[in-house]
């Protein structure tokens, strides 16, 4: 497998990539503002501290004509979505595209209902960036279908979501990223693979929706290439996720070691963990 | 006391059963819609994951339809409640009731305003198949009166609220759980006394709200009765907190290792720590 | 330095002072409503429980005639601010005005945006017995202009915004707190320095809403001096943090050990560790 990574970047590039970044968002501090749930908006927050960025939880919609133009990237998450908090996700949505600035989605459970996916397809007419999912939120939106997600929860594995995830990004214009036991990102052609993380992340609520942050700060900072920011984010996340996993004792400790990890990860421990490679 | 256990069960049925009831949650991963406040949707869903659940935490009306009826059960819990939030909890009760699905109240602060008892008292009507609460606020709705209640802490000891839980359950047909130093559980005829859990779990917040979210998750797995699900989840959680106890300097870190503890809890510690019994 | 504090107050006085009104929050356990972001309820109940005082977080309109008057403070934070949540900031903060009961303004991000500013002048024409903000923020309400902030995040270090708080105090008639390195705080003459605390705080989401709370509840015991009440609690928060600093890894443990740190202050370690003096 990893042989095949020489087709798209060698090897040896990825590591040192994913820490360049970490470098920039940390000496950049870029500002990303976020219109998330309620569940994930501490975690969230506090992701974006641990690792340099300036997060900012705004999402009223008076607000965004004066305050996105100032944010670096904006982060759009469906969560606990309702009716209200729409137009205001669309209007940051717009303004973005409009100033070429980048916005990721988030499509939590995009297939637990009719509102859910209609809001989310019109999100992604929208043009992000980057849209990061499981696989039951790629394939649901993929297939513009309900029914394949159990909750929040995923029912399928991301490599059963290679196909979804590429067409679209193909029809969407923006890298998809599936999140799984090994997290998928695509343009749509070429397909990276990203080994790292724990199995436990599972186990805490709103890790999915903060790494969805992460890739914005990553993005925020590189964006000669958002395929490599995605990549690059999911890595380090994954990274700190499985420093941290050596002094957890269950999903509680974990996160709690997980964030110090991420605020403390140095050269050394990106270059000799990082697990990215093409996938066929 | 536990040799009064005997006129409902076997005293030592109930360590066995609370037991068999979270391998049972772990096993079959009850999908939970909850319908909650602000401030504990963090906990309640890392509650509910680190017990084996999968917790959905979605609020919005229009969902409702599509949602609610793949959800195992559904937890309401009227903490930080708002007009616009009502709508959508009752139409939740509407549907549990109508499908036969079981669903768990938590009247948070019952007594602190008319607003809330109104409402509390509306949703009690819609037949929960448990309600859970404080001494203050189980007394509120027993008495549909205000001004029993301290903001959100108790004024009055669960023991004190034995009589005021029995009329309640018997007034509305749901099991009755009241927490305190001993929680208190009835279906308005038998009394049972789950005595797990520590003092310091009173100064961090949502670990109530949690606890009834965990019970509508063994409710969940326990349709046949639902007064033994209620023991055993407040058993259980009970258990991990004295386990997490041992671990723990203060609040904080009592959150941390509690939820760990849940997560990590094997027979022989549930079999050893689970101190149930009836009360006169 | 510190041999300037005589002119307020004999240097050691305040140490005792800070225990005095630590142990007045213990004993009385005040109770604080809370009307702020999402992003900070957690950690704000959190810290309210860890330092004694009962939190109630309602943000409803329909409920602050039933409810406020029972409040011995009451702390609005602006921090995800909506038109709909700023009708109950404002009939809570009159009702506080009107029965001579405190409360405190946290003013998150004030220059952000033209429609946050406008808020934020309005709360605080109504009066708040305490301001406690960063820099920007201070600056941002005493210029009433925007643009001079970084999302949440100031742009100022607390000593660059001393005339912007004494201006601010002199014409709202609260006591002013700026936090940073060094937390300033003025009644628009006199100005004291709080020198407790530790960098790492600004790594942690919420930290800064939280201590706004604790005011509230410091406020709430010693209703004699609003200036002192302020002082006490950044400093006791500050002690809190820098014990916590010595076992933490990195921003997420320092979270946990700051609130354990908190509920276990005793008064040895407040008396050793205040420091407090005035400015010129």
């Amino acid at each position: 497998m990893e042989s095949n990574s020489s087709q798209v970047r060698p090897t040896l590039e990825w590591p040192q990539k994913a820490w360049n970044l970490l470098a920039g968002v940390r000496s950049q501090s870029p500002l990303i503002q976020c219109i998330t749930n309620f569940v994930s908006m501490d975690l969230m927050a506090n992701t974006l501290l641990s690792a340099g960025a300036s997060p900012a939880m705004l999402h009223c919609i008076e607000e965004i004509p004066d305050f996105t133009p100032h944010a670096h990237a904006v982060c759009i998450n469906i969560g606990t979505l309702s009716p209200s908090w729409l137009p205001a996700m669309k209007a940051a949505a717009e303004l973005c595209s409009k100033l070429g600035k980048p916005w990721v989605l988030d499509p939590v459970a995009a297939g637990a209902s009719s509102f859910r996916l209609k809001a989310c397809m019109e999100l992604v007419e929208m043009k992000p960036t980057v849209i990061r999912g499981n696989g039951s939120e790629i394939v649901a939106l993929s297939k513009a279908s309900t029914g394949l997600t159990k909750g929040v929860d995923s029912i399928l594995e991301s490599t059963d979501a290679v196909e979804a995830a590429k067409l679209l990004a193909q029809a969407s214009g923006a890298i998809v990223a599936v999140s799984g036991a090994v997290d998928i990102v695509t343009d749509g052609k070429q397909v990276i693979g990203a080994r790292n993380g724990v199995a436990m992340l599972q186990k805490i609520t709103a890790t999915g929706c903060s790494v969805t942050a992460l890739i914005a700060a990553f993005v925020a900072v590189d964006k000669s290439s958002a395929l490599e920011a995605v990549v690059s984010a999911l890595s380090i996340f994954g990274v700190a996720a499985e420093l941290g996993m050596k002094m957890a004792n269950g999903p509680a400790s974990l996160r709690m070691h997980l964030i110090d990890s991420l605020h403390g990860l140095d050269e050394a421990a990106v270059l000799s963990h990082v697990n990215i490679g093409s996938l066929p």
